[in-house]
């Protein structure tokens, strides 16, 4: 594979506000050791998603070294990164334990960008006083992220108790009619509480990039 | 269309406790002529579910007027019913306006089975206050029927507050992600409120029969 | 049906911002008509969404003519409504023609809670000339709410070019693979710029619900 | 990991009657290990499903020591449990020798709970005879549980012919148009037998805990 | 529309033994006018499936009339057809009273070709007394077609119990998850017992097709 | 797992003329092991279908050594079984050499039955003149046995040629979308060619029991 | 509606080469007069396409009678067209007499760019003697277009018969487990023949597209 | 497993201009290796695709030293090949690094038939500037074939900006609503751009077919 098959897209902070990161999962070693060799060059930072540890392992022991890795949500921060600003504005709510890798990369991608997150996690509403008990905390953040999988419940009950905005990641937990996340998708798409958005299955990153879009948006807004 | 092609099934009852019931709406308005006029002729009792008002006004006149008809829930009884025997021991909880079809279908197939229900309508999840507020009165029935559509969060959250049993129904209400009630369905399915069972999407009908079901079992059991 | 089967949810606006909305179309004329008479009893304003023209017709004429009516978004305004605040904050992003119904339920929404939208129709990709014409207007607000249907690409081009939030409404707009809206809606999902959130098919109320929780975040981040 | 983000549901028993329980299937060997802790350490039992025997094997010695395991149904009792109290009043029923681990998982999750279960296998109605002559057996108890995969044709039969509640349970066994469990769950949901409730793909867990909540219902019901 | 957009298949009966016959649905009324036209000119004989009564009525009257039409089934004989040969030897069992036009038309279209077949109609599992009843005639034919909508169980116990070929025909009986016939079908395919072959969804046409191609084959294995 | 688990049905031979098989996807090596043990008890013969070269291997060595293994069909003989009956009246014809598997399954099911069957292989209609070389020879068979994947079109093209019963076996070849088989099941129940029957995706097995039952009925037909 | 929601592509034919065409059936009468007005305005000719008859009886009278309308394939040409540039250069196969509608929207769509089409009908593979026949015909195009529902099988023997590009248009004919088209979709996208394309359901619009485009390469390739 | 299992079609490229490929994933390696004996006995050159690494490994050595391989599109060269004709005429246009596979199987299927291709890879609109950057060379090829997954809006894009044939392979990069490549695939179906043709997913093989089946043709078409 000759290097000119990967262009990075350096420009993408001057236009859009977000750092480039890169989605491992669907590249070869060889794809991200030349990535990575790319950004030092430059002297950039990058956010690693989807990293699995036998990949890290695979990788150059120098530019293994030089990842700063988090195993639950496979994900690496790679060079220079934003400091961190400010107390936390975004806050992440997780329905059960098998949720916590997903909002675990959620608050990843904010603080590679330079944004604390508050974490609120195993708070299903199978037992609604878990939830009801953290409801203050909840409260006090702007912007809300909800990952639930399964029947994605969560979703809706926060978002007719809460006044911020509301971003739900519906994740793959779950097995038989939960579809790989479809169901809990689907869901959060139909929630009986309104102005709720959502992405992917399990796109912990695009929830946080949401969020960094409507805190840079708020600035303006202002 | 020959008489012989229809065999109604009158040894259901002593069979398995439920009343035969027509289902009508596959069915040629000669093909109910002809049911209704077989169980008249055995003095038999007949639950008529998914009789469309247009439907209705195509029999007989005769017919017609001898059938008990709720439009709401496009049921009728024909015939003689059994009384009502003793105060409601299964409780209707619906989340919202539109999901009263469905739970008018569940009260009208337990009164002709001759069983009161408590209705609670109307308390869907995205304004909790509605549904804890009627919390204690959905607790002292051991039998709790819920019915919802879109998302159908209602049921993770009942199920996660009362002992009895829960019987799930999803509606067909909601469009788009809601896929006629298949996000609802499977969200039911995967619920994280343990021992929830879920009937057909909209089949109030099936409600009923599985909770008459358990009444029976209970006789039996205590 | 009797009256207790409605509850409006009269404190949602304190609790979460939003007023209440009524949902048209799983709702039969009887429960329209009863709501209507409701929010007037209270002097309250309600939004009606999905009202189609022939629902309109069939209400009783007093209260239709309360209605501020809008045929091609099927929306109207009942009762008091708040005075639009300030200039426009959020871009509506239409792609073709026939997804004009749904931006203009966004703009419909956001003005029955006070807000004025800048409208960008007629810009699908196919003729990117179009959309890059409009690229400064459309970065000159902070909220962009894109709507398309077919392959959603619109989304896709729009949030790798304007640093704001971006919410994307997917429309049941085509036919065969189109899969009434579904393939828009997973496109949106899995779009290559990152941070979009997406909200259910032909959804513009959750879309402008969404920009408004935006919005009233923004005043606390600021 | 930090031990905050698990939050065990101790109330749970008081509130709805039923142990808590761990799915291990989405949890890391770290969690699991975490949460065994927190119980030995509060003298609470708890029941563990889908543990893998590998899964079993990396837990520390002593936990794993410490569990009552059962390879079949892959489910393992951790601590004090209930005593078995009284002679089974439920039955399960299994279609064939594949279905044979969900019909276990039923069985262990009504022994955790202290309730004996009947087992009745291998009686798909290719061969009808074989639940003919078992018909007597299963009619002796007021709960059924259905284990069927495939066709799940076995449901309507049994639910056609016991006066019982019936919970069925669709399990993932056969191929291509088996669709991983899909068919049996549709097909169970569309019985031509009244009253039938259903629960998850593969799902004995929950099968179980409907049960259980109708043996507490029946002592109220009676 | 020009004549040569249709050809009929008129060398079909020598080459596979069946006769051209007109599928209704997805035709013009002048492309059925014409087929009339072209075959009266032949003297040749045309079988009609899903010939809706309102198709039949915009057809020119003297062609309407030449129709030996059944709206039951919405079959329609055109021109010569074969006499019946001997007795049945074909059995067409269903399960419900909806699925009667299903079973009717495999009737017509046997008849057409010159065979006689038993109707055993409304024994569904529900009531499995209604089929043990019945098992004898059933078993007394060679060929076997079960016609059975919604869960289609009828056709796993058919076939358990009868060593004939069996034919099953999914109806399209039911609503919510029967998916408009896609469980039966499913079903039908995945049934426990061994060598059913299956047809489309309501197609009973190809199941009467079917059939004459084993009698066909029957003569030369004999 | 106590033996009473496994209740073969020997008696299927008289019932419905086909011998037992066991399907060894879904069964445990105990389970497996147990059932060679019982039928070598009775002096009963067996069909072992989808039995892996390693499950093969984990057998006890006697057992093993005892069955008559094809790697290619992963079907197994053991104990006595029929000889072989007369010339072929079955033929085989399969698409591509990714289809011979499911091909030799049925072959060697109908082997086990005591019927040889004729093998035309690789005549997809890509290269037409392949099966058009050898038209004469599928047509000298009675019953014809199509197996394909992908786009299934060989079916239908035989279908259109040959007078005889076709069964049409869709295999899992291709990828994309051919859905794991389900297109070319699909393109097989609305084949243009009327009269075909299809079984279930890669199910060798199932279409020989329809030959072995055609076959059967064949005896009473002539 | 305000003018400004519509923008027409007139730069489309120096861009691409293709003239803009109009989608009738997503869009409103208002919408559709005012594309014509605007276009008349131009003197631009416009190609409108899915325009049923009751559609073009709602246009202003004017309007109407200046459209040259085609009913069978519901295409109407408005104001000045390309003359027919030379010998039919694409031929356009169809399976049966259903999918005449869109094998004449192929045609029409050709004809108004300049490009005359051969229409070879009613040639499915059931009477493979059809197509054999007109193979000569068929090869003597350098661009193939093939209409096919069902199953699509026409597709793939012409795919391995020519030699020309192959373009395949499925249609929606066909009903159950033809599943609106989709099944002959997935049939042409996993052709046995190599090099097949395909367009959307019913898209005989994109087909001639699609064809146009080669017709134009070609000059460029010679 | 016999020889004439395998009938290699050496007549297909004097029929319709393309060499026999093999496709190796559903092959045994038996299979492959008998071919492979076949092709070098009659001096013919074969295309080998899917070819794993760990299959090549695999196969005798002399066999695996006679194939000129690429890991990256897992092709093989097998024999003579033709020698490349002529400057490039088709361009293969990627959206992102993990398209590459798919994009150099095109190129290496082009190669084999004698066709040099041009490379234009990692362009995806999420960084619009990119693809335009490269417009003018894509704009000079008349064939340009489009490889994307995810939202595979870089299909509609490049079809709205250039005027030679488009043929859009929609790759399985992506996750969760990404379906495997199913939404990429819908997306290209209903592209807003006119004259899009879609080949399977991950089919670069059938791309590049459908490339040469273009260039055979304009040879006519001159």
């Amino acid at each position: 594979m000759s290097r000119d098959e990967i262009e990075l897209d350096f420009e993408r902070p001057g236009r859009i506000g977000l750092e480039e990161a890169i989605y491992c999962a669907g590249k070869s070693t060889a794809q991200i050791t030349e990535i990575l060799a790319t950004a030092a060059g430059r002297g950039a930072g990058l956010l690693l998603t989807r990293l699995e540890p036998e990949r890290l392992a695979g990788l150059p022991a120098e530019a293994a070294a030089a990842i700063d890795y988090c195993a639950v949500s496979r994900t690496g921060f790679f060079g220079p990164r934003r400091p961190i600003d400010g107390p936390a504005q975004v806050v992440v709510v997780a329905a059960g334990t098998s949720d916590t890798p997903v909002a675990r990369e959620v608050e990843r991608v904010l603080q590679h960008q330079g944004r604390a997150a508050t974490m609120v996690l195993d708070v299903g509403v199978a037992g609604l006083h878990r939830l009801t008990r953290r409801l203050g905390l909840i409260r006090a953040h702007p912007v809300v992220i909800v990952c639930a999988g399964m029947d994605a419940a969560l979703a809706s009950v926060v978002g007719g108790l809460v006044a911020g905005a509301v971003i739900a990641v519906p994740t793959s937990v779950g097995y038989g009619a939960a579809e790989g996340g479809r169901t809990a998708l689907n869901a959060m798409l139909v929630s009986c509480a309104p102005g709720i958005t959502v992405v992917n299955i399990d796109n912990g990153y695009g929830a946080a990039c949401a969020a960094l879009r409507i805190l840079q948006a708020s600035r303006r807004l202002a």
